[in-house]
Formats: structure tokens, C-alpha cells, sequence
């Protein structure tokens, strides 16, 4: 007769009491934690009846989080193996790894990194329990006198202490306080708890699970809760991963992904740079870096001729006014740089000639939209209008956050508003999805997932029932679009719901491109009205919508999704000619002209390198095409192609490599 | 036997002792006044023996303003016979007329003014005599002693009078104290002087060679000497000419001007706007402006990857230490919008996190070429290097000076720097040169002149020998181009002299556009070197060049230059299909989605307004062509053309018409 009934991996089961995860998944090696009523837990955890279970198996998001923790704390106990003087700060998961901050006197040299990894494999080996104990606040305090980070953050725990713990990372939280033992030869006599830790947990088993796939990478300082008001500690920073191939493929991924670092190929390829006198995140491009930029810009604006969008130009800086209008200085304002203040100027007597005035950068383009929508009146019939701008919008990031061209502080909107009734916007969004992925795969990306990301009530303007209805149009057109969609609760901006397009790259990492979205709030700030058919004032909806985002970020990700290799009709250079030997200088030279001639950006290495250096420059500047010549070709008329791969192709009759070329360019494909 | 020998107008020319000009050139009535050695004089001087006398006629410049000058002493006159407690301010010369200032009780309505041309006329009509009289200062104190502004400029006189009386016009100088009567009945019994004025003339001979050639424009309040500090005054501004057809045809040069103001022209057709809630100066362009615009920069920017250049994109903010590395902050921080100020950041030790910094709006882009130049090490083999970029730059104009788009805070200049060799520069120069005047000649201008503005050596850095090269430089090419040169001196930038290009419109008036600056000093500002041909580090010359100047500023000077009917190629819609009726709507819109398949910017009118309607609606757009069909044309499978001067060509055939279009754009003609 058994005792309880579980819902195990939503299958009814029953089961004998006392019953745990351990043993109902005692015949699958693989799950190492649970979910329990939606709560992660230790395997081992005594089950209630009627509770749902959920097995977590190492390979998922859960389960890695939960490696990588008990691998923080691995690392933490061999730290005090070395350093017993050590103190502990907080060592929580994080995305492919972990980190864990010590108090100690000197920083981690590599060497040292090297040492505790050969320390934490011994512990692994050991087979340790992770053992989860209850303890009363002064339990606690009496246990970890020695720890005085710990001693702190007991006093955070609480009710409240979600958002009091900021920085606590996973030692506590709302609920009770727990410490986890680490115990070498557990259930025997000799049974023995070798550390603890504060900490809710969960954890593996046992360290044996952690196996061999984890690496110390790196150590660094960090301020104790990330405060500069509070000590500096010593961050050591790990990845984990449940085999040793996996870890394996992460720093191979690690590897390539430094290779196609764009900040690294825009030095080397001489495409852009951020010069110190200019200033954090302000970007100038090269003339290399700027034909791409341009082809980039070119092919956008054509689309967006031919899908029917109007242009605007407006300036970079504005009175102060336009943004208290369009409440971005109530909501925006630590985003955006100072002001430029111009002072008031007064009359001899005292009266005022000219007020007092701050300008400032615009962070965003939308309120200057609105005023070319305003400068006339505007009729259903013109609906949508949909304006369009290469906008160069101006944000102060942290210091801390500015990182190459993907986040800088400077950067380039191909942003449109759209203005239509509330009739048109489910076609016009729809129309518009399309739209958008269309033109990212031309620039040859292929797949992608949507977010959706709703209001967050504290940081938003305007009411529940419009947020309602904006935020199931766009899930309605998100669904129809047939792609995988992700909720992202809170993340819309203050005026609107959005979706974004999230794009993956060549080596799987996903950027998050376009945004689109909806606003029934800001249309009502600028009075914007048209006169709709009946012949009454209506209010448009708007539609905020960048495809790729910021030009600069999208040519950092076409940068490090192509590794630098742009395809021909990006690429700055597009054909290099390589003559064999000097004799072949003008034969080359003269195909140089016509493919000139055919508007393709060729050039000729008339240098004074030798062939085979000539080459290797061609390829190490990932040019396209590289077309040589020699007596053989220059006899038959012919050039041969020589691709970035290596391979070649002999003897082309040189009308038909220059076809070769412009078709490669015109079909916009890669080679 | 003569008692004196004169130079007049260059020959030698005896004349009997006592000579004044009016003796001299008794027999050229259309001389009225004389340049003795130099100085204007009036025609009744006496000569001296050996003195160099020119006869200045009234069609001359001299002469214009000495006709306007003297018909402004006449309006005085009239104001204190209407209101003889008028108390007189000054009354100058300026382009194309005068203008004279009064204290009075009440501004002058547009009747008063009607008032005073008629009292003006019956002065003019009785013919006074302008008479110079030399006075002393208590004699004219003693004279002048009801008018209180004349007292006060009789302070200003004796040295340095010229500038300390800056804004007392023509009324003092560094010279004697002269006195103007105007004199009835001239050397008659019954001689009267009627009214007199502090003035250091010359005037008219007589009230009757003013004629019927003047009118009175408008009057506006102005301070006295320009200074807020000083009581407001009125101001009437007049015109004066030769001759009343002179005056009508001024008059119609005024209201052509006024019909073709970029600004109207602008708000009529919808192509742009500077909304006060931006700020002053500050334009947003619309659909069609913007249509108008990328035309523009796309044929512009097709000329440059042509000609070789290069490409960059920079930012519009930088920290301040570039601009003072460039001496922009030692000598143009006031054509500068004032700092953007972020503050410094401090640990809570009290050390020093991040430095406050000051960001500025570029004024110009520069000094940012030049760190795209500076960006990697550059050979002998890459010069010239022509740096291109539509840099939209902000300086921050005196409000009395902004106007529209020719005189705006924010602008995009075609700007490039040219970085080359010293042996280069001439070529370039002139190669350049030659570019310029064939791309605004594609743009529709037709007649230049050039100007070489010269260093003034108060406002500039650097040494005489280099400045006296560059200038040199500058001049032969200039020279050497055939077109007319004109001097400016002290005109140029601080850094090196400049040629601009002057162009002529459609109603002869001229604009300053393209300029080119030579450019010996920055590069060593910036460091900026390369590798000669013999392994040493050189500096190379740079050459600063715009050739519209601004694009908003070339936009409203061919919007003025076209009357706002641009030629097709930058026409916003090229094409207006409008059907004789309803019936041949389809048949139309078939016609327009064929030019449209030939990008041609084409749309059917198939509105509910008339056909005559719909005819005077484009010919009110200016569209360049207008495609009518009805029956005759849609059975012979053909279009008429309307144009904009209301001639018409029927029948023909759809192909063809497309053809024209086509052409008319690709050849960018005017029709």
C-alpha cells in the first residue's frame, strides 16, 4: 500500500514513504536536482504527497546553474585548503560559469589558479555530500564567526531581503536560512563535514558529479556587494560543463568568438577605431569600415524606398522642452548626456532679453518625428505614414557597459516611426515583421526568435486596458510569424510593449536586432491628430521600429558573424588582382579597369612583394575575390580565381570572371 | 594762360584758376560728384594744381550712395516739417538704399510714410543745394543745440574717431566738422537755408538729381548706436535709384526675391521646417525635402567615389581636449554651443575615479579626419588621401543672424580633407577647382567668380613665409582657372587662406559656396606625419574644401535658384498622371507603375477634384511633368505631356513619354 502520490515529471506515481528525489529517480543517473511545486530543490528532498516533481537533469539551464554553484563552492573550500585566512564573499552561478570572492592579501596569479584546480579536483574526486541544514539566525552567526561577509548577509535576511540582499547572490533570501555541509563519507562511521557554506541552494549530490569539465579562467577585483564604499575582494571566475567535451567545445567557442572579436578585426582590417581623444563609445570609421557602412546604408534605404517609407532629416540637439513633451527627461534623463545651458541674457534694466536655455543631445528620434507628423495637417489618406531616418542618437552608458560598437554611446538608428489608425496596425505590424527578417537575411543571417517584452508598471506611462490591447496585438503578430517566441515580462520601454527580433549568429550566439514597437501613449503627449474620413480629429497610433537596431552594432555583429569576411557586395575591397610575376602588371591592370568599369571596388598589387606574399596579404584582409594571372591566363584571355579557402579555379575567360564577380555582388551572396 | 593742371579721369587737363568740378565737368551732367586723390568730394570742390580728379557719376557705386545718401537728409528734412520735434539720429547709405533715425513720440505708420514721400518729392522738386560748411565744435554745438544726438556724436570726433563713432554712420569722422545746408534759391536774393545736418557728406549738387526714383520701404524700431542700453528710435528705411524704371525694376528684383525666399517656398512645398520647440536655426526636413536632399548627397557622394576619395564617419560630440589640441577653443569657442559638463567621480576615499569632462558639438569635422589619418602609420603611396564625409557640424549663430537655411546652427557640410605632399598641393588645387565648378554646373549654376581671402594677422596662427606660400599657391591656381578673381582680405580662417567659389543665381544675386583652404599649420597641431619615398617622416599639407558648403545652405540656394520648380532629377514627385476623367484612371495608373518600375518618382492623381483642379494643384507643386490622358490618348496607347509653362504635347506614344522622363533625369536638365 503506498504512502504518497507524487506527480513525477506530470505522470501520476506513488510512492513509499518517506520518499525523496533520490529515490524516485533512482533508476535515472541523470537528474540530479528537482523542481518541487515549481521550487528548485536537492535531490535528496523529502517529497509531500500531492506535490508536482519535476526531474532536473545536469544538461539543463537548471541543472547547469546548479553545477556551476556547487563548483563555486568546490573552488571556495580548496581555497581554504591553500588559505585557511581566506574569506568567504558570495559565489554564485552565472551565464557558463561561476565566480567566487575571497578576502585574502594578495591576488590570484595564474599559477595559483592553476593550484586550486588540481585542489578542486581532488574534492571532486572525494565524492563529498552536499548536505542542506536549517539553522536559527544565531546558529548561523555562532557557526560563521570567522566569516564576516556571511555575518552580513544574515542580517539581510528577512522579508524584504530579495531586494536587500542585492549582490548577495544565492547565500540568502526571503525565507529560512540554510547552510549547506560539505561531508566526506557520508552515512558512514567516519563521516566528517570537511566545510559549509550559507547558502539556499540547491546543490548536486555529490562533487563527484561535477566531473572533470570545469576551468578556472581568470581572477579579478570586485568590490564587496559590488559597492567602491566597501572592500575590494578578489573575484575568481570558473565555467563548468557536464563533460570534459563540453568544456572543451565552450573554450573552443571562447576561442573563436575572441577571433571574431569585432573590436579586435576592426583594428585589424582598418575599418574603425575609438579614438581616446574623441571619448568612451564614440566611434570614427575608417574609409574601409565606411564602405561598408555605406553599402550597408544603401541597400537599407532602397528596401525601405521600395516598401513605401518617407524620409526625414533631423538635427542631433534640441531645447530641453521637446523632451519634457515626450517625458524622456522624467524617464530617460540618466541615459542621456548633460545639457548644454545657455545662459539668459537681460536688457540694462534688468528685463529679460532671452530666456535661459538647456539643449541637449537627443537619445532618441521619435520626438522629432512627431513634429514633421505635426507641420501640417494630416489626413487619413496619407495613414500609414511611415517616416524614416538614419538617426544618430546620443546615450551616456556607464563607463562599465561600453563595449566596442555593440554598446556604444554614439550610434546610428535606422529608425522609422510609423503613424496609422488603430485599424491598420495588426496589417501594418504584420506587413512589417516580414519586413524586417526579409532584410536581415539578405545581410545573411537565418535564423531568429522573437521576444516580447510587456510592461513593467513602475516604469511606464499610460493605462492597463490600452497596455492590454497593445501588448495582444503584438503577441498575435508575433504568433502568426511561425518563429519561437520568448516572453521578456518588464522589459518594454516606458511608452509601449515590443517585440525584437533576436538573431543567431554564425558560431550560435544570439543579438537581439530589431525592436519593434507599439505606443498609444506618446501620439497623445505631441496632440498628434489626422482627420479621419468621417471628417473628425483622430489620434494615430505609432510604431517604433529600428531592423537593425544601431547600424554600428549590426556592422559589429555582420563583423563577428562573417569573422571579418564580408561577403563581395559588403566587402571594401572586392577583388584584388595578384599578377604572377611583374610582366603581368598591365594585363591585370586593364582587368582592374573593367571590373572598375562594371562599378566593382577591384584594385591591382602592383607592389613590390613577391606572388606568394601578395597572397597571403589578399587573404589575411579576407578580400573576396583574388584574381591572378600569369602567362597562361594572359595568353588565353583568361584570369584565375584564387578564394579565401585556398581552392582556385584556372583559366576564366576574363568577360566571364567579371560576370562571376557582379553577379556574386548583385545576388548579394557570399563566396 | 591756365593757372592750374589737373589729372582728369587720368589725362592731364588745364583749367582756369578758381576750378571746382562743376567747372571741370560743365559739360557731363552725369557727373555729380568727384574722387580728388583718392577721397570722395562734392562736385563743387575747388582743385588744386596737380590734384588727380575722377568724375563720379550717379550710376556708379560711388554714386549710388551718395544719390541715397543725400535723398536720406531730404526724408529728415521732410520728418521735421511734419514734426518738427523730431530729434534726428543718422542716416547711412546701406546696400540698395538708406536709412535715417528719428526720436519721435510714435512710430511712423505705413500712411505717415506715404506722407513723408510726397512732402520728399515737393523738397526734391524745389531744388536745393547741398553746401558743405567746415565748423568748429562749439559752433556746432551752438547749432545743433536742440538735437541732442547730434551733440553727443560731436563728442566722438578727433582720432580714433572712426571707430569709437562706430554706428554714427556717415555723420563724423576722423577728420573736420562739417556741416550740410540745404539751400533754397542758391545764390539768389531770397537764399534760405531751410535745414542742415551734422555730415561729412558728400552729397548731390542739388534736392532735384534725387528725381522720382526713391521710395520709402519701412520703418522699425532700432536703439540708438545699436546698444540696448540707449533709448529706442525709429527707423525708415527708403530706396533710391537713378531712375523711376530703376526703382521699379529694384522693386521687382524685391518681390522676385520674396516669391522665390527658400522659406516660403519651403512651407508651400512642404519641404521643410525649423520648429520652435527644437530650437532656432535648427532644421527638420519632410518627405519631400528630404527626397530633394538625398538626391543631392547621392550624386554628390557618386562624384566623390569618382574622383577618389575616401570615406569617414565621425561623431558630432567630442571631449574638449581635441578642440583644443585643434586651437578650435583658443579661436572659435564662440561660434560654439556651450559645454555639455560631466562631472568628476570620486571614490569614497576621496581619490579621484574619473576626471570631470566637458563635451562639445563639433563645429567642424577636422580635427576628426585628421584621427582617422593619424589612425595607423601612412606611406608616401596612400597621398593624396581624400577624406570624405557629410559631417553635420553646430555653431552656435548670434540670433540676429539666423535665417532659414542659409544661416543655421546645425548643418551638414560635403566636407573633405585633403592630406597630401607639398609637391602635390598644386595639382591638387587646381584638379580640385576644376572639380568643383563641373559639379555645381551639374547641379544647374552657370556663372562663377572666385575670391581669395588672405590672412588677417590678428585673428590667425603660423608665420608670414608659410602663409605667403599658401596664398601664393592658392592665387596661381585661382589664376589660372580663366574666371574673374576678386580679393578678400583678412578673410580667411586662422589657420590658412581659402579660395570660395561665388556663384550667380537665376536673378543675379551671389552666393558664397564652395570654399578651399590651404592648410600648413593643423597637421602639426595633430602630429600627423608619413613615411617619404626616402624613409623619412614628413608632414603633409592639408586642404580643407566644401563645395556646396552646407548642404541646407546649397538646398536653399537652389530652391531660391529654381523658384522652387527643380529639375526632375531632384524633383520630389517627377511625374503627376492626371486623367482627363475618372474612366482613365486604371489606364494612368498602369502608365505610372511602369515609370515607377523605371524609378521614376510617379504618382496618378485620382483624387475627387476637377481635371483644371487637379492641373493648377501640380503646376502649384511645380512637378515637372505632367501626364494627361483621356480617350484619344488611352486608344493610341498614348500620354500627353502639361509642363510647368502651361504648353502642351499630345499623343504621345507611353514608351516614348518614359523615355523623355527617364532622360530629362538621367541627364539632369531643367524642363
Amino acid at each position: 500500500m503506498p504512502d504518497i502520490r507524487v506527480h513525477l515529471d506530470g505522470a501520476p506515481r506513488d510512492l513509499e514513504a518517506p520518499a525523496t528525489g533520490t529515490t524516485a529517480y533512482a533508476d535515472d543517473r541523470t537528474v540530479v536536482a528537482l523542481r518541487v511545486d515549481g521550487e528548485l530543490r536537492d535531490l535528496d528532498t523529502q517529497l509531500r504527497d500531492g506535490a508536482h516533481v519535476e526531474g532536473v537533469t545536469i544538461d539543463s539551464p537548471d541543472g547547469l546553474a546548479i553545477l556551476r554553484h556547487s563548483t563555486a563552492h568546490v573552488l571556495a573550500q580548496a581555497v581554504q585548503q591553500v588559505n585557511p585566512d581566506a574569506k568567504l564573499g558570495i559565489g554564485p552561478p552565472i551565464t557558463d560559469g561561476f565566480y567566487y570572492d575571497f578576502d585574502v592579501e594578495t591576488p590570484f596569479t595564474p599559477e595559483d589558479l592553476k593550484a586550486l584546480e588540481k585542489a578542486m579536483a581532488r574534492i571532486v574526486k572525494e565524492g563529498q555530500t552536499f548536505r542542506r541544514r536549517v539553522v536559527s539566525d544565531d546558529e548561523a552567526r555562532a557557526e560563521l564567526a570567522d566569516e564576516p561577509y556571511k555575518l552580513e548577509l544574515i542580517g539581510l535576511k528577512g522579508p524584504g531581503a530579495a531586494s536587500a540582499a542585492e549582490g548577495a547572490g544565492a547565500e540568502v533570501g526571503a525565507g529560512e536560512l540554510t547552510i549547506y555541509d560539505n561531508v566526506r563519507g557520508a552515512g558512514r562511521e567516519t563521516e566528517t563535514v570537511v566545510w559549509k557554506d550559507l547558502c539556499r541552494g540547491p546543490h548536486l549530490p555529490s562533487t563527484r558529479l561535477i566531473g572533470n569539465g570545469f576551468s578556472l579562467m581568470r581572477s579579478a577585483a570586485a568590490y564587496w556587494r559590488g559597492s567602491e564604499k566597501n572592500p575590494q575582494l578578489q573575484r575568481v571566475y570558473g565555467t563548468a560543463w557536464p563533460t570534459k567535451d563540453d568544456l572543451r567545445a565552450h573554450l573552443e567557442r571562447l576561442a573563436e568568438a575572441e577571433r571574431r572579436d569585432h573590436r579586435r578585426l576592426g583594428s585589424e582590417l582598418d575599418l574603425f577605431s575609438v579614438p581616446e581623444e574623441i571619448g568612451s563609445g564614440l566611434a570614427v570609421f575608417h574609409p574601409k569600415g565606411s564602405v561598408i557602412r555605406m553599402e550597408m546604408e544603401d541597400y537599407s534605404r532602397r528596401r525601405h524606398v521600395e516598401a513605401g517609407y518617407d524620409f526625414a532629416y533631423t538635427p542631433h540637439i534640441t531645447k530641453a522642452h521637446l523632451f519634457e513633451t515626450s517625458r524622456h527627461l522624467e524617464w530617460y534623463a540618466d541615459g542621456m548626456y548633460p545639457p548644454m545651458q545657455l545662459d539668459a541674457e537681460h536688457h540694462e534694466d534688468g528685463t529679460l532679453k532671452r530666456e535661459g536655455q538647456d539643449y541637449y543631445l537627443k537619445p532618441m528620434n521619435c520626438p522629432m518625428h512627431n513634429l514633421v507628423f505635426a507641420a501640417r495637417g494630416r489626413s487619413y489618406r496619407e495613414l500609414p505614414l511611415r517616416l524614416f531616418e538614419f538617426g544618430t542618437v546620443y546615450r551616456y552608458e556607464k563607463s562599465g557597459v561600453v563595449h566596442g560598437l555593440t554598446r556604444a554611446r554614439g550610434f546610428t538608428q535606422d529608425d522609422a516611426h510609423i503613424y496609422c489608425t488603430r485599424e491598420q496596425m495588426r496589417d501594418e505590424l504584420a506587413s512589417l515583421l516580414t519586413f524586417v527578417l526579409d532584410l536581415l537575411r539578405d545581410y545573411g543571417l537565418e535564423e531568429f526568435y522573437l521576444e516580447l517584452s510587456t510592461r513593467d508598471p513602475e516604469k511606464s506611462v499610460g493605462d492597463d486596458a490600452t497596455w492590454d490591447e497593445a501588448t495582444a496585438t503584438l503577441r498575435d503578430v508575433a504568433t502568426a510569424s511561425g518563429l519561437e517566441l520568448v516572453d521578456d515580462p518588464g522589459g518594454a520601454a516606458f511608452y509601449g510593449p515590443k517585440i525584437s527580433v533576436q538573431a543567431r549568429d554564425a558560431i550560435g550566439r544570439s543579438w537581439q536586432l530589431s525592436t519593434i514597437q507599439l505606443d498609444f501613449f506618446e501620439p497623445g503627449l505631441f496632440d498628434l491628430e489626422y482627420t479621419a474620413s468621417d471628417g473628425s480629429r483622430q489620434q494615430p497610433v505609432m510604431i517604433h521600429r529600428a531592423l537593425f537596431g544601431s547600424i554600428e552594432r549590426f556592422f559589429a555583429i555582420l563583423l563577428e558573424h562573417y569573422a571579418g569576411a564580408m561577403p563581395p557586395w559588403l566587402a571594401p575591397v572586392q577583388v584584388r588582382a595578384v599578377p604572377v610575376a611583374e610582366p603581368f602588371n598591365a594585363y591585370l591592370a586593364d582587368v582592374v579597369a573593367q571590373l572598375r568599369a562594371a562599378s566593382v571596388r577591384a584594385e591591382l598589387d602592383d607592389g613590390d612583394d613577391r606572388f606568394n606574399k601578395k597572397i597571403r596579404t589578399a587573404t589575411t584582409q579576407k578580400i573576396p575575390f583574388v584574381l591572378i594571372a600569369g602567362g597562361e591566363d594572359a595568353e588565353a584571355g583568361a584570369v584565375s580565381f584564387r578564394y579565401r579557402d585556398g581552392t582556385q579555379r584556372n583559366g576564366v575567360p576574363v568577360a566571364e570572371a567579371i560576370a562571376i564577380v557582379t553577379a556574386a555582388i548583385a545576388d548579394r551572396v557570399q563566396v
